[in-house]
């Protein structure tokens, strides 16, 4: 018996999220499911946590036990595996690793990025993978929010209510901003807009939030978003951030950015 | 009466594409449902051409007469239009224009975007708006290609079978590429690649294909796209192209590159 990691990227928008649930489409579930049917028993993979539903990932990771005999050969495992998987699920990597790796509880750290689109117009092609914000959002305001965030702080008022975890305690070593103006083309070409467009200088931006942190509670990084957003768009100050925190409340912040705009970028070990 | 030109953004995969048809969700059919419950009768609008079924566009074109009277006013129409139409579609631009123009009748031109996506791996999160292809393929060989194609020809090889269409003549302008490493990402950080990725330098790349052209037969530009792309990949050369645009003969390219790839950019008139 062998123990397993593999790095998965999937488009989350067709699951129910990662955790296996009956008769759902989950992540978890499907690739189990491929997994059971190559080995011809049941087969079990850890995840490094849950995602949930509509949520993506470029490299999620998970582990498992494998019966190398008289089965699929580690070798030709992620190929197989890939070959019975869906189009919105890819194993990008796989290796066999200690015994003692598990992929929750080995984890020491996750990086998780929301994709913000600044714009005025709705934009059928972009909405689908970001949160369109309005185009006035303070990104300036926005950054010194993040820093009131970043440390060692009871995020209780940033976990979905019903959720049961008895430590609410985590750090956030950074946040991080990256922007890109895609009013511009990938060929650059400002002559290509219209005279309204660069008139008004509403061009579309890309905003993307890196939180990195040693573990993060359920919906946490959509909430941290949604006050982030409520601060860039001056409906929360950045002042409020310590009481928020301080008040363990999870009624304190009202926003949580939707699902589809979140991705799970990097598990660390 | 008068005549009102709109430019629409949508993201066709959950279309039957453009044109109206009973009973299937079109974007003809979704905008003509919306203006016609509006007015309180029947509104037709005419598109600068179809679009096949997920085929996307950043930019179509159409026009349609509207009755200013007793009715939603043309400076209030573009923002209740948007109100009322799903996330999927958005009118990018509305105004009044001579009652001569007719979005399919006085257009001149036309250019259509193909987005492929180099790369050995699939990618869950790129292959549903990019077509994915093997990372070997020679763009250098595909732009020869696209030079043997551009001119005045019979486009009659390369127009779906079963169309109908008297003149299959079709002037193509211009054929551009731009391509765009996505090794790295938006913060260009080669330390976030795995080694693996750096040594073999199998990066994703985008390549995006530009085709301006007078006008467009049906699935044209997805069959110029599949003979490109296997020119591309060393399945056909480029000195076949000559011969097949002059043997006037669907089945001398067998490859459609799939619609989800491929974005109606801009309409001239």
């Amino acid at each position: 018996m062998i123990n397993i990691k593999i790095i998965i990227e999937y488009d989350g928008e067709k699951f129910h999220g990662w955790q296996r649930q009956p008769s759902l489409r989950t992540v978890q579930g499907t690739i189990e499911d491929v997994l059971s049917g190559l080995a011809g028993k049941c087969v079990q993979i850890e995840g490094s946590g849950r995602t949930d539903a509509g949520v993506h990932a470029f490299a999620q990771v998970a582990s498992f036990n494998w019966y190398d005999k008289g089965c699929v050969p580690v070798q030709k495992l992620q190929w197989v595996l890939n070959r019975h998987l869906p189009q919105d699920i890819f194993i990008k990597d796989l290796c066999v690793v200690d015994e003692e790796f598990h992929a929750r509880f080995s984890a020491v750290g996750k990086t998780y990025e929301y994709c913000l689109c600044a714009s005025d117009d709705r934009s059928p092609l972009l909405c689908t993978r970001m949160y369109m914000v309005p185009s006035s959002i303070d990104i300036e305001r926005m950054k010194l929010g993040a820093q009131a965030l970043i440390g060692t702080h009871d995020f209780k008022s940033f976990m979905a209510s019903g959720s049961h975890v008895e430590d609410t305690v985590r750090t956030i070593y950074n946040i991080e901003f990256f922007v890109k103006n895609l009013l511009f083309d990938d060929d650059g070409d400002v002559n290509k807009l219209s005279e309204k467009q660069v008139a008004n200088n509403t061009g579309k931006r890309l905003i993307k939030i890196q939180f990195t942190g040693n573990g993060f509670l359920y919906n946490m990084v959509r909430i941290l978003t949604g006050l982030l957003v409520d601060i860039g768009l001056g409906k929360k100050s950045v002042e409020d951030v310590p009481a928020i925190i301080n008040a363990m409340d999870r009624t304190m912040v009202e926003h949580t950015a939707p699902a589809h705009g979140l991705y799970l970028k990097e598990v660390y070990y």
